[in-house]
């Protein structure tokens, strides 16, 4: 017996165009993480109609349902109404929500404007969540087969709510199977060439599930387990992950769930490293995503986006001889940058890149897609060019950025 | 007579929480400028169960469908085999995708495994769509009530099928109404304040139909117009925008569906003037967001990005009394980082950040959330500190970025 469990996203700005619905791909890793079976995803307008026959579909086919967004104080915010109509009654005035919404504008110094009062008001047979973070309350009611979870649209609102409210009312639930999830990255082969490799294991109904993602050059093997316990899960994970390796062999380059700068940014931290980067054609890339990772300037020195040759001079100290007897894209330059970068952010470590990323600048010698990469270290300067596929601009950065990151997580970092 | 169309999303990396679906996002926003009227994104998984559900369901409501995703060649690849159950008839081979897949695969001098043939099999009465940057060819097929198109889920193969395929056999079918968006962002007031200033347009059922979006401290107006053709529906968001401009008074600050770096680099363009970054709170994010567009380099000249006291001293020539009278995060160290990048750049305006992004690193004077701004010019240095709510480390560098392209969309950049 499985807890089948849908997301529900709402909003006009997700249907026509104009935000991404980042909400349910987070939501469904927390709902797997204790159990639920994820089965689908929904998104939603906010038309009254739209929303109401998705609501009442996904209830009816769900065990549990957590749907988000809508919950605003403005007149296109309809899913408390929507909900209300549903279960068949009234939406009623919850003092207490309304209390704690108005002190917790006070108290920013912020005016309390009596549309806000629209967001206190709940569903027939909802208990209210409260939002710590937020004006807009949440709420629980069951509706069809469903045990509903209706939350706001405001990420880090929602993500407080469920771990703090939401997760712990559904891990009680019999008949949860905890699912864990283990990825295996992989830079060289055609997704084809990587599946004949792994195809015994990528059969349907296998536990764990083994799939392939492609993404800007990168080939992620994404295994998933179900067992009784979030451990045996990731047991069982594991226990296929040395089963693949020997067959990945020196395509394989890095594993875990994190994020691949997450994994660069743990291990300089580990090995009390630091680095800098000098970026040409991933421009800002590299340092934006690095900084991404919370506590990393312990770590991450700094960095120069340097386009223009006299930026790379000016910047970085690259010779103008080097520049003009190699052009901007040429090994020496990426080691001289690699060099200069190391050696003003005070780093022990530093990369470099500089390519042709296109649509223009190609050359029959370094067409579109040509990226050298330099790695400046205590012991020296590596420099090394890779020929990127011409699959557009953001395929070429892309490619260019997974390529540092594997550099630096092959690197010994330790003396 | 409306065209109503869905948008299916198939993968089990999109499900079980590995990746985010970009393409229905941007399907959706094709879609409509054409005159489909889009109602729902569904995202399903590989497993044969879930997809078959959600491809019958999908295709019983709407009269176009757009599905990507499941044609790779791999195993875990099932969307053929499902849309053939679903049709009541076996896959057959497609001889002219088989040698187009390999002769594309060879020109580019990789193998050509054995499972690639699996990607040349179509459904019964499917009509082949070919994919001329990949392997994976797509398919248009009747299915329910809906004409049903199926494209690979890589997002660079998919769009350019999509808009040279698609888009074109759609635009001739009879009952369409063209949509067409544009956008007011604003900063300032709270998404309640906003919303009550501009309540009688955002009544359920206007066109255009008038929305609030909020995102890092930076809210949307959207207005979404359907009409008889698209110059239509874009002359009555137009008309709707000149109504709402006095409302908004100075919150308003930029205009239009692009995105506000867009705009920014546009406008520089235009001008023909350039532009440096030096960041220290938002690491790397101008400098990433800019070069994101095409042909930046006119303008964009480059960025530093200077975490350090000692970085700041040496990329961008921060006097050192200056850091420790007033602390890092300081107007005149703002005001220094971009007289230094502008200079050092050779650009004719620079910004600088520097700021608490936290979790650390605040005080009682200088609070996380606490950034200080510089905008360097021909004319001199304006420097300029903004309190952020202390909503997390990346509503606190979001909200920077976007404080950063309002100052450089009200600046005067011609002499």
């Amino acid at each position: 017996m499985t807890v089948a469990a849908e997301v529900l996203a709402i909003g006009d700005e997700l249907v026509h165009g104009g935000m991404l619905d980042t909400n349910s791909k987070w939501i469904a890793g927390q709902l797997e993480a204790i159990g639920l079976a994820v089965r689908r995803f929904t998104v939603t307008s906010d038309d009254p109609g739209d929303l109401r026959a998705a609501l009442a579909e996904v209830c009816a086919r769900a065990d549990v349902v957590v749907a988000t967004g809508g919950l605003g104080p403005t007149l296109d915010d309809r899913t408390r109404d929507v909900v209300a109509e549903l279960r068949g009654g009234p939406l009623w005035f919850h003092a207490p929500s309304w209390d704690r919404l108005r002190g917790w504008l006070q108290g920013r110094g912020r005016p309390v404007p009596d549309s806000n009062r629209r967001q206190a008001m709940l569903p027939p047979g909802a208990v209210p969540l409260d939002n710590p973070i937020g004006t807009a309350p949440g709420f629980a009611v069951p509706l069809g087969r469903a045990e509903l979870f209706v939350l706001p649209g405001v990420p880090r609102e929602m993500q407080r709510m469920l771990l703090e409210q939401v997760v712990p009312r559904l891990a009680a639930r019999p008949g949860l199977e905890p699912v864990a999830q283990h990825w295996l990255r992989v830079l060289g082969p055609s997704e084809a060439a990587l599946g004949e490799r792994i195809e015994p294991y990528m059969a349907a109904g296998r536990n764990p599930a083994v799939g392939i993602t492609a993404s800007g050059g990168l080939l992620t093997v994404r295994l998933v387990a179900a067992a009784a316990s979030r451990e045996a899960a990731h047991a069982a994970c594991l226990a296929t992950a040395a089963e693949l390796r020997p067959l990945l062999g020196d395509w394989l380059f890095a594993e875990g769930t994190e994020e691949l700068h997450e994994l660069v940014a743990a291990r300089l931290a580990a090995a009390r490293r630091t680095l800098a980067v000098a970026e040409s054609c991933t421009g800002g890339l590299l340092a934006a995503r690095l900084v991404d990772v919370a506590g990393v300037s312990a770590v991450f020195q700094g960095g120069v986006v340097a386009y223009s040759d006299a930026s790379k001079q000016a910047l970085l100290g690259v010779p103008a001889d080097l520049l003009h007897a190699h052009g901007a894209v040429s090994e020496p330059v990426a080691a001289a940058m690699a060099a200069g970068a190391r050696q003003r952010f005070h780093a022990d470590f530093a990369v470099a890149t500089t390519g042709i990323a296109g649509p223009e600048g190609g050359s029959p010698q370094k067409p579109v897609g040509t990226v050298c990469f330099a790695l400046a270290r205590p012991a020296g300067v590596a420099a090394w060019t890779v020929r990127i596929p011409d699959l557009g601009r953001v395929f070429v950065r892309d490619r260019a950025v997974f390529e540092v990151w594997r550099a630096l997580l092959r690197e010994p970092l330790a003396d």
